[in-house]
């Protein structure tokens, strides 16, 4: 655990509200918010400038004193949560809130790393426009862990993932020094791309205090449509069909099985199936306009659902007759997870592979873990568009002890979905990262290469190890 | 000069048609197209796969051989020029010819780093796509050295550069060791991203060997127009206006100042105004669609420059009436370069600020570098809705030793605009990379966080310093 003079020190540069020691107030930050990693820190350091934080890190880097930098705490991955021998201090970033500036003629809202995700929503939607990224922890999450998680959500086939809305980006590199990029550059060929290097890294390489952040046109009108398809490839057909017709203005499309829409109807209270015939598959489409020129996006959308009807694609289809059907529609797909767990226990993983490969991918790797794993059930959901789902194991009906299970199956259930995964070329982290939960599983199956350059890369700029340890990077002697 | 013992241990690996050391097959690629930069090398080595670059790159590691990564020679900043004093030997891409696959399911195009960029343009265009990035240099630049330079073009508006376009990528890294990553993933957060790494890195961290790109839809219709305006600052009103009429549908917008339309009528054969009015000020706008439906471009063109008239931003316009007269228009805006050389030598710079100081940017830093260089001419155009403009000082009329003038005025001249740049918070380099050319300027312009994290990623991946000596990274003892 780190001495009280260490903190002393800290407590010097940042004064009274700057360092938080008591352990009531610790206790919230030191593990993550599922209560699946368990961290212990001596304090909370809590910067209130960029330059307040190139201090910190300059003090922490002559004291050899780790550092977990953290937001809104919501990392799926353990990637926030300090180590569990109290060798590390955390260096929050709430305090770092401001919205520095919001500008409707650049279409650019400057953000420090501290503010709230659904603050810059309100922020921009007050200003007639839309940060387009949105995730069920918008009202804890923080920008500086956003891009940090390279983060995603729902309307990445549209507006791609962080990595696509961060124009510049301001952080603290191990040394102390400030890389000011937040100057908002479209072409910019001076070099390797450090803003990329920094999104997604999860703060392994220095932290984040600022971004500047692409905001799009409000939304001036909707069309929310459910359709029953026969198979996940219907479904992939279904999209190719919706995008040739309708563009750039999909704004959403979800692939459920149907056994995930059971669960939400068994257990989520008020919820009905938007159609009548059960299909094996269902497809949440969303259609958004900018402007309210006719034909809106609901005769767009009635239109496209006509022709996929026609190619016999469409077993059953409906578009929500007003906004209450709409948010209705989307609730069912915001449920899936919270009636998964009144069913019982289950691993979820976060994966990826080729848009292409998805369809049988979905079909022939669930056929593959029920054989494998006898009694166990396994389908998945999400964002079939974006090669992206969130493909889950569900403990055999009964089981009632989730822990004891999840320690029984749970490491041979890892590797044959990450096996899987990889032989698809897929990715074990689409959305979540890497953090603490999959690092070894990312050193038992990246290429050489890869794992030279991230070690390589990691070593280059922190070379004392001091930035958020035991995350992302397989270290050698894990290998 | 690097002797035939090493060059014969190469011809073992590659055989005789993998290694040229006959100097006049040698001469076209030792210095660059523009012949600013001259070099030397004893041989080219010109594996045939992907594997015997990375038996090349081990070789070279061994014997400690610095390799120059070549694809079409065609960089604008000596990029791919040996160092003079033959202590290295060219790695040509360009044996690696083939387009792997090419698949209309997907959008994707899978090249080798040696396809060239129009052979790539009619292979699309035969699968009813297109590949949506365009230059000068199409009918020399290989795929891998435009992934190298995160080349640009005209069409980064809609499509953005090689970085938003490339899906995936194949590399030889400096060990020796094969980075696959040509599965195109649209979520993938593994750790840090290699693949935007490699992208601009100019060949200094390894070579690309292949490339996984986005197609687009082929363009059914399309509307080219002209309009004159007052000022850059109108220019930019102009293009808002169109966006928000438009959308996605903005496919180039092009801005030219006056006197370099007058260069092209008074020099290029066979030109023509397409507006009667000589406004200050010219705007090159494409509107294209991917289908044929009503209203087509041309009408929605014809609708916002209307309402352009009546904000009082556009002066005057016109719409081509046919294919003919489309690329008439263009033509007057590829040929800038080439009607300003017979007006007499010109400095010309690449470089970018944020768009929204842009407009202001063109007036004040020309009448600032007139106003400090008497007699000399500034002016620029390109691609104001990039934030990146061409920006060039012409040398005083009837000077006709132009490399006397450039050597007698350049430096300071240099100095001059990329100080500007840098105050406007810019980038010395919006599109053709830092090569030779612009690296004692990074290295001087350049702030203590990004240097330090272009030499530790340098240092990282390439600690013997074997790859592209001399290119992009400025070095420690130059500084």
């Amino acid at each position: 655990m780190i001495g009280q003079d260490i903190i002393a020190r800290f407590s010097a540069l940042l004064g009274p509200k700057g360092v938080i020691t008591d352990a009531d107030d610790i206790a919230p930050w030191v593990n993550d918010w599922r209560e699946r990693f368990h961290g212990s820190a001596a304090a909370i350091l809590s910067p209130a400038s960029t330059q307040e934080v190139s201090a910190v890190v300059k003090l922490a880097a002559e004291l050899g004193v780790p550092l977990v930098p953290q937001g809104g705490n919501t990392s799926m991955v353990g990637g926030a949560t300090p180590p569990a021998d109290g060798s590390a201090l955390i260096l929050s970033l709430r305090r770092m809130n401001a919205i520095r500036s919001l500008s409707t003629d650049d279409n650019l809202a400057v953000c420090e790393a501290g503010v709230i995700l659904s603050v810059l929503h309100d922020a921009a939607e007050a200003a007639g426009r839309r940060f387009p990224l949105s995730l069920g922890a918008k009202g804890s999450a923080t920008i500086g862990g956003l891009v940090s998680t390279n983060a995603g959500g729902t309307q990445v086939l549209r507006h791609g993932t962080m990595r696509a809305l961060v124009e510049g980006i301001e952080a603290v590199l191990p040394d102390g020094s400030i890389f000011d990029g937040l100057d908002a550059l479209k072409k910019d060929n001076r070099g390797y791309d450090i803003k990329q290097l920094l999104i997604g890294a999860e703060g392994t390489l220095g932290v984040v205090t600022a971004a500047a952040l692409r905001l799009v046109p409000a939304i001036a009108a909707r069309a929310v449509g459910w359709v029953g398809v026969d198979t996940p490839a219907d479904a992939l057909r279904l999209l190719r069909l919706i995008e040739e017709r309708l563009g750039d203005a999909v704004e959403g499309f979800e692939v459920i099985a149907d056994d995930g829409l059971g669960h939400v109807l068994s257990h989520i209270p008020g919820t009905r199936s938007p159609i009548e015939t059960r299909t094996p598959w269902h497809v949440l489409i969303e259609v958004d306009h900018a402007d309210t020129s006719e034909p809106g996006p609901a005769a767009r959308l009635e239109d496209a659902l006509a022709a996929a009807f026609e190619a016999e694609i469409a077993i059953d289809a409906a578009i929500a007759a007003n906004e209450a059907q709409a948010d209705a529609f989307w609730r069912i797909r915001e449920s899936l997870s919270e009636s998964e767990k009144a069913q019982g226990p289950a691993l979820q993983y976060d994966i990826s592979v080729p848009v292409a490969k998805m369809p049988a991918f979905m079909v022939d790797a669930a056929a593959a873990a029920e054989a494998t794993f006898p009694g166990h059930t396994a389908s998945s959901f999400g964002h079939l568009g974006d090669g992206n789902v969130h493909f889950h194991v569900r403990a055999p009906k009964g089981t009632e002890d989730g822990p004891a299970w999840i320690a029984a199956e749970g490491p041979a259930i890892n590797r044959f979905v990450h096996d899987a995964v990889v032989a698809a070329g897929g990715s074990i982290s689409a959305e979540h990262g890497i953090g603490q939960m999959k690092r070894a599983e990312l050193g038992r199956l990246a290429s050489p290469a890869r794992i030279g350059a991230l070690r390589a890369i990691k070593a280059a700029f922190d070379p004392y190890g001091l930035f958020n340890p035991g995350k992302l990077v397989p270290l050698s002697d894990e290998a």
